[in-house]
């Protein structure tokens, strides 16, 4: 069977591709060289198609991807919320451009580092939601604010609050804060510990107070929407009393920034959550669909549109197969495996820094060395910053390729 | 106490730095963007302190490096065997480079995107220790064969070999291969099989049989030194006959490459083995140490220089610290956490992508927001591959910046 009518025959959209590439036999199609090229022109036009791809390589499924962009801004819109998206998790201006034109106020960013990156690219609406500490990162907060003026910072103690107070008097400049509540990471605790820092930073002329952040990672990821209901309830209701006794005492705090991938149909039906800021939802992971949607124990509110595309290289065993993506393809912090796409009976386990072992056993077909993979990740935020470029397929075409401009920007 | 006065009281060389500095406060030292001009300049002169690195910020102790260095090469020279670095643990050409000033023929790499990162710095003797598999990479082969003709390529199987002498004889090139031997992962099975795939290769004349990989990822890391030299003679002796037999077959086969950091001083023992490709000894990690050396249950022949300095952000609870440094700034594939160097007591576990949370309840002081704390990493590959630049310190001084040219370079 010729590669062509094979893939028709498996159906488009199907990512194992059973055509070997011999070397030296006659295929359509351009060189590596050519691709290179192409890639970097971005001017692609349908001429690259996924095959064409080294692997292991980080491909988005656009139409999946475009579509959980539309559902969770209409979503989010409808019910009167703002939307931060967490750009942590994708790392890229370009995506991150999609999402403020899909209605997002700007994005969220882990660190300065990254912050820099987006506000370089022209994002503005910056919220780092890790406090900016010791003098250098300080300096780098300044720069950032001159340039995007409107770049929240928050904090969690006094000190942090003075530091930044005292360089922006320095600056004669004025930063926007807010102040991080602690929900089992960073933070200060809900209730009097936060009011008290909200009064010492309403009386430092230079920090403009624009509310809390309350994010807590243990809600979003609480197995099954009943119990995440519950649990991201009780979370936030310390950080909304506080908001109220903020404002009640005379001081402004427009702002309850919470909510994730995992609730985000849950905080938006809490009063006093004002915006989100879910990062996942554009992709999706194992980790993800495993918390259980409102129906069904399966979560699959947005669609899993990201995976690493992987190629088999040995076949040392029989019903083993060895592909090219090991720990430094594949996020490795869940106790779980990347899960094949699109072939069932595939069982993933990591072989080293560059392998996974496949077993097929259970799998209605032999693999062959050569043969095309893709896994969906286990955990999506650490998966994007192993690589420095997205590939955007539709369907087998490859459609844009996004920079991962703020990969491994962790400081 | 002044800073500089308790730097003094702790000790030179220890990596907590208790001083906070606060942004207003007078300090001597760089601004963030002095600091970083003196970086890109290279020019450094002990301008540069660890203190002025923003974290978390990957770190070599230089005097430990060079050390490691030097006894591997000496111990391997001694025995008369050949040595092969893996570049793959730190994907640094200037790495490489001091490698092979201090006795390498070459360095292996891992995939064919990384090797050509070395070959263009200037690195010879390429060995890539995982087939090139695919019309693309194998065109690549071809390029980087062409600027780096003593490139050893392996091959497992006939068709591969076939593609890569189709590809040769297109190119009017000659390949050079070894036959990658199973142990467990990748590669043929010693004996009969890899025999036959000798005669076979011996047949295309346009490869040329450089002999066998045998590198065993399961006897490197055998914990406890008398059953890792079990391990290590039993895996290599299938390898090391199959070699004879290929010799005896009349087909030249003079290379045998295996060894590793935990078996250094097993397999120069074992006839046969022509040269070594270790990887970790340059840095080490908590995973290599705990494998126990011929005395002690520690393996410390050579010295842990590689750590990740991260910052205190917050002091959410008592007895516990928030640092800076989570699941993309630590490899995450080993059953456990980062270790604190220099201060007891301290146990880190993982919160999420960006944190890390600290119980130092047992430690002798208290931490505080600011404070900055070395770890020793549980794997140093893949957080190498975290990581766009590696600092080279000697005490508390910045002496070098490499950069980590084939991060994500897992094509």
């Amino acid at each position: 069977m010729a590669a062509s009518s094979r893939r028709q025959f498996l159906g488009a959209g199907l990512a194992l591709t059973l055509a070997r590439s011999r070397a030296g036999a006659a295929k359509q199609g351009y060189t590596h060289a050519e691709v290179e090229k192409l890639l970097a022109s971005g001017n692609l036009n349908g001429r690259v198609a996924k095959d064409d791809l080294c692997t292991p390589a980080l491909v988005v499924d656009l139409d999946r991807f475009e579509s959980n962009l539309t559902k969770m801004a209409g979503y989010v819109r409808q019910r009167g919320r703002g939307l931060r998206p967490h750009a942590k998790t994708h790392k890229c201006p370009a995506i991150a451009q999609a999402q403020v034109k899909a209605g997002a106020s700007g994005v969220c960013t882990a660190k300065i580092s990254e912050a820099e990156v987006f506000a370089e690219q022209g994002i503005r609406g910056l919220l780092i939601t890790t406090a900016v500490v010791g003098r250098h990162k300080i300096q780098r907060a300044m720069r950032l604010a001159a340039v995007a003026p409107d770049t929240i910072f928050v904090v969690d103690n006094e000190e942090n609050a003075r530091d930044l107070s005292e360089a922006a008097e320095a600056a004669k400049a004025h930063l926007n804060v807010a102040i991080d509540i602690l929900h089992g990471r960073t933070g200060i605790p809900a209730g009097e510990p936060a009011i008290e820092l909200a009064q010492k930073i309403a009386k430092m002329p230079r920090l403009k107070l624009r509310g809390l952040q309350a994010y807590s990672g243990a809600a979003s990821h609480t197995i099954s929407f009943e119990k995440r209901r519950e649990f991201s309830r009780n979370a936030m209701a310390g950080s909304i009393e506080t908001r109220r006794r903020i404002e009640a005492a005379g001081i402004e705090a427009p702002l309850l920034s919470a909510g994730s991938t995992g609730t985000y149909n849950i905080d938006t039906e809490i009063d006093g959550i004002t915006e989100l800021q879910p990062g996942s939802y554009v992709f999706m992971d194992v980790d993800y669909i495993r918390i259980g949607g409102q129906t069904g124990d399966k979560y699959h509110d947005f669609a899993s549109s990201l995976t690493v595309l992987t190629t088999v290289v040995s076949r040392p065993e029989p019903k083993k197969a060895i592909v090219d993506a090991g720990l430094k393809a594949f996020s490795t912090d869940k106790p779980f495996p990347p899960e094949a796409r699109d072939l069932a009976g595939i069982a993933y386990a990591f072989a080293g820094d560059e392998h996974g072992k496949l077993d097929f056993s259970q799998a209605e077909r032999e693999l062959k060395v050569g043969d095309r993979l893709e896994f969906v990740i286990p955990h999506c935020d650490p998966t994007v910053n192993l690589y420095d470029r997205l590939y955007g397929v539709r369907g087998e075409r490859v459609e844009k390729v996004w920079k991962i401009a703020a990969r491994g920007m962790s400081q």
